[in-house]
């Protein structure tokens, strides 16, 4: 495969490498580039992106931490046997499996672990490199991709280890996806070194199911002059993730994630508390029920609700690709800073930018426009950065 | 209240003036003018529109045509009965109602009626000049909020009584509206008539309940690249509209409309079936469940389940005011032709416009932006018709 | 009415007389016995109960306890407002409520109370001898139908309010029912007293809705040897109800009962958790969702759903006034000790019983018919009370 | 397995051996023998049967009539493909899929076909004598679980494939069952051949889903005195059954059956109608909404909605065992004529019975100690007959 060799190649280095939406990014995306399956939700896959110069599926090399031991293939016979991959999917991509599982380094800290903050820093920092410099990569997007933290503890506390993966991206010179609702690269200390590195960023907490429906069901009512009384929601989910959120500590984050895409669709916080329940036995799968109650004309009382049954590591996997491609592409781009136009993809996006998802994806395609000109003109409109506050670093 | 009298009025003449919909519409336009309730519903009173020069809510003038007789308070009362309507309103505007019920003429044809196409149009045409000219109304807009007909017959039928009223308001020389399904404008003879009539026209079928959900949600699928497999629904609905739609010619109509929003938005045609059931018990009110299957990343199966429950006036009504106040304003503006602008309104709107919520929400608030340019500058851009080729034929 | 005048009359003493469902009490009583409307949810009033010896609705007598002062005429106007009672009842039946009242007597502790427990429990036990005295009353009934209050606090906490009214109810002689979670007559205070009196008495805790539900679809999964593995659920409500369960403590008793069901019908307590949330602007409606996992032939998993819309007051009334009749009946028959045949009204019945609710309705039904016999046959079988144990008292 | 060939063994004759119900239940028969998966979903296999002298599972032989000629093995591999079968249960039941292959003999009448009806009878009659006669069986008990049939076409049609089957059946001297809506042994022909026969029937048309659930809330309603107002239902199924319930004729069948547990229940039929759509991308999973609406006290409105979303052939392939066990028990106990007693499993079942699950179920235990008690006592109360009119005539 000289012509693929010769190709610049690009890294996904995943947090939470042996995670169910890790090990759905990588079997997918080995799954897509063999012709397996079509790329179903994966939106840099659509003709919008074509000329945007996003590096290819077969171009992407994954590596990543975890604390887990695990090994991938047998994790993606798991997840065959629960339902979320399709029977023979990782049997057929077991090389690509197995060859990502040989890039997997320990994460931490471990229970017990002696390391401190500054040496865990490092060591990541070093096997990111390593990773880098051993595949001979043009560049390396960091992706949290790791169970839910709680949420921080305040001033003193120790850094979370959502930030020390985000500095050691920062130091490995990587741009960086929170995925999660973890602290990751909002922690101040993360912020602050975030700001003079002149590397682009984005997050946070995936918008893969409850949330994404708020984002088009709120602006509805915005449009319509519907007034919402309240929004309750029940969620419900096994996995890793089910069990780490029902820490009402890390709900919280999630929760308040939920909560600002209403705010800012609807311009009020309307009545109504949202459930993060741990439900072993649905496995992967989540239901979310929703119910919003509104005053249409005259104060008619109103009811419409919905109920979401998805997967949710086949919903992240395909935004987790999108993510480091137009990350990867970003950052070649020289756009620096917080990447507000990927906010179609996020609860709880940094930067600036609209909170309903139609006009979301308006600036999506917009980003990836911007991105594509300089390749197409040689030296047309710059690329579109968040804003001019951090975009100017080219 | 001279000032209120020497202001220009506008007249909305209902065709179906004693049913639901209408009732509402008068009963709430009073409410609200009164200040009884807040304008909830209504998209013209929010901000975007303020420097539309739409007319205002107390210079709207009511009439109609219907073939029934039940007076129009008595009418209020039982949608009061009915939860429709909040204990009380009726009472406080029962002037109004009696007001807007003098000016309500039969319709027809009748069953037994002997009168030929021309002169029921005739009859049509000489009751609508008639009220403009008592009222010494400005212009006057006619919209159609009859009980859906069935569809038509095809070539050799007579005109559907929904075309003759539509014959008669360009006869008139007013705007004309359709927020049912029925054919009205859209027959052949009468879209020959609009053509040259220079008059500007809207429809049709009004987006109150699935389909405004479907136009949302359409559009979130394949902004997500997510493949929708199957689409269904049933409407369950009681009052004249359940009754009426339980005839499969006149559902097939609305249906279409219905259809034509997901192969619009979705790109696609999915599976999958409506049904709209008539459940006298339920009244006015409507439930509508949605279900539809779609796979996500390597062909994982998931469902969104929606259910709405609605009361179809009071949904509808603040939408028939909003659009008399536009395609009034659009007429003293000089717009003339399909106001495909109005998209944000219907099921299958006339014209030309995009199919997702969002973007026809973006595209009426540039069109009341257009309204609005002349009076404030005096002599800016023109307003925005629908297409060159028939704006601004005036 | 001398005929009436001359039939025993029994008296139903509410505890939280004010609140919703006592207001619904009495406007309902009335109503029916007015001939307003049918006895809808009433199951007394059907031919199964014919012979059964019950009071008459017209021969019931209302009074009560109540911490609040808004007279009950308001109060029924606000549930008027609020969709709970339909329009023109409440002042069809304005002398009933009056009537009712007048006999509503101040409850307690008020906060800044002064009186010791034993003389609120005399000033309870008075108000209640004084109204069976004025109004000549065979018997009276007391019945809890007061905001449920917070989760006991151990042994040496003051006695919950609940207590000291169901102590009153013992030292006047009077039969008692808790339609509500409170602790009642299940303090372990009142529980040796109760054993004592040779009183029948009934709770706790009426099944009107979310668990109405899981006593017929526990026993379905059951019977058809379908393995249940989760079942979750969330109820919204505003009025009083949802901000008294909102506090965590109180909504541990509620969701305690429910738990009951599910493992007394399954046979194991499946995962899941319930939530109650207060949303205010529900009013006295409340929506339960419960979702619901289970396995199939060969572990295939499959879900219901179920989703349930309904007023509170409006169902816990007839359930009520079903039970104050019923208690009633079995004072005057002679049974004492717990009433485990009541167990179809309640998520956590007293004394002894099937879990399914229609084995439930069998021994209800069984239980009336063994009331009305000694009258019919003049010295048949005895009627059956709960247990050997207490049911021996005759 | 010298013991297991010294027990008698019983056959099951399945019409429509090569489809998805007959696959599941070859196929969930031998994992449950060989211990592979808990026998979730046999009702025969709980405690309350243990003494009724069931045959064993593994003395269950398989074969039947199609018309079709996909390999049983082969059908059971799109099976597990399509989530009905969990993986690896087919692979190692192979050898029994392929036992059971053999046994299946071409169905009729085929398209062309130019045999007359009594030809094809004893075509299948023969088949069937020679499958019991070359297994030496104890006896054969022949189930429908073929597609569901277009409604009879009145007295001059000629028989339906599902009579002649049935008539094949009698004049094996095999008991019946007719787990679909087809006519099977209702057709008039049949009915008059089976009451002579002195041989057990039983049917028809399986209660799997909606009907099921209708069962136990149907009885609900009733019990509470809730006036049930309307009841409205959509089953979206995919598979051979959605196409064969998409023509009208053939869903007239099956809803009559939906209605009568309503109108048995509820003692009246309340308004709604019921669709059955064809969704062929759900596969053999189907979903069924139902939306009731009803009164309660005081005319209040209130709404239940229910959703099941279940594999239609892992609900029926238990049912099916279970009914082949008990109708070939009670043939050996020698019951004959309908089997009301077996109403538990029907929408529409025959003989007298009640309509509510729990009544349905206590009958079925009761009839199940019936049939224990010959083989324990020797010479105890005879098994229980549907009738006096055939019960006990053999």
């Amino acid at each position: 495969m000289s012509a693929s060799l010769s190709r610049p190649r690009v890294g996904v280095w995943l947090i939470g490498a042996r995670g169910s939406v890790a090990t759905t990014v990588v079997t997918g995306c080995a799954a897509v580039t063999a012709g397996l399956h079509p790329p179903t939700g994966m939106v840099t896959e659509t003709p919008a992106f074509t000329g945007s110069g996003l590096p290819a599926l077969s171009d992407l090399v994954f590596g990543g931490h975890d604390t887990l031991d695990c090994p991938l293939p047998k994790r993606a016979e798991t997840l065959t046997a629960g339902g979320v991959l399709p029977p023979g999917v990782a049997t057929a991509v077991a090389a690509e499996l197995e060859a990502a599982d040989r890039e997997i380094r320990p994460g931490g800290p471990t229970p017990g672990d002696t390391r401190s903050e500054a040496e865990l820093i490092t060591a990541f920092t070093d096997d990111i490199r390593d990773f880098v410099h051993r595949h001979a990569l043009e560049r390396a997007v960091v992706v949290n991709v790791a169970s839910t933290e709680p949420a921080s503890q305040g001033p003193g506390a120790p850094l979370p280890a959502s930030t020390l993966y985000a500095l050691a991206a920062l130091r490995a010179g990587c741009p960086y996806v929170n995925f999660t609702p973890s602290e990751g690269m909002h922690h101040p200390v993360a912020a602050r070194e975030a700001g003079h590195s002149g590397l682009p960023y984005a997050g946070r907490d995936g918008k893969t199911g409850q949330t994404l429906l708020r984002a088009v069901l709120g602006p509805m009512f915005a449009q319509r002059a519907l007034r919402v009384r309240s929004w309750s929601g029940t969620n419900l989910l096994g996995g890793g993730d089910g069990a780490a959120l029902a820490d009402p500590a890390a709900a919280a984050a999630k929760n308040a994630g939920k909560e600002r895409v209403l705010a800012d669709t609807l311009g009020t916080v309307p009545e109504g508390e949202v459930h993060i329940d741990d439900v072993p036995s649905l496995g992967d799968w989540k239901t979310a029920w929703d119910h919003i109650a509104f005053d249409g004309f005259l104060g008619t009382r109103m009811i419409l609700q919905t109920i979401w049954q998805g997967c949710d590591s086949a919903l992240a996997a395909p935004l987790v690709l999108d993510l480091a491609r137009l990350t990867a592409r970003a950052h070649e781009a020289g756009v620096s800073g917080p990447l507000g136009a990927l906010g179609f993809y996020f609860k709880d996006p940094v930067g600036e930018g609209p909170a309903g998802l139609s006009e979301q994806y308006d600036e999506l395609v917009r980003f990836g426009r911007s991105l594509g000109r300089p390749d197409a003109e040689g030296g047309g409109a710059p690329p579109v950065g968040d804003t001019g506050e951090t975009g100017g670093a080219l």
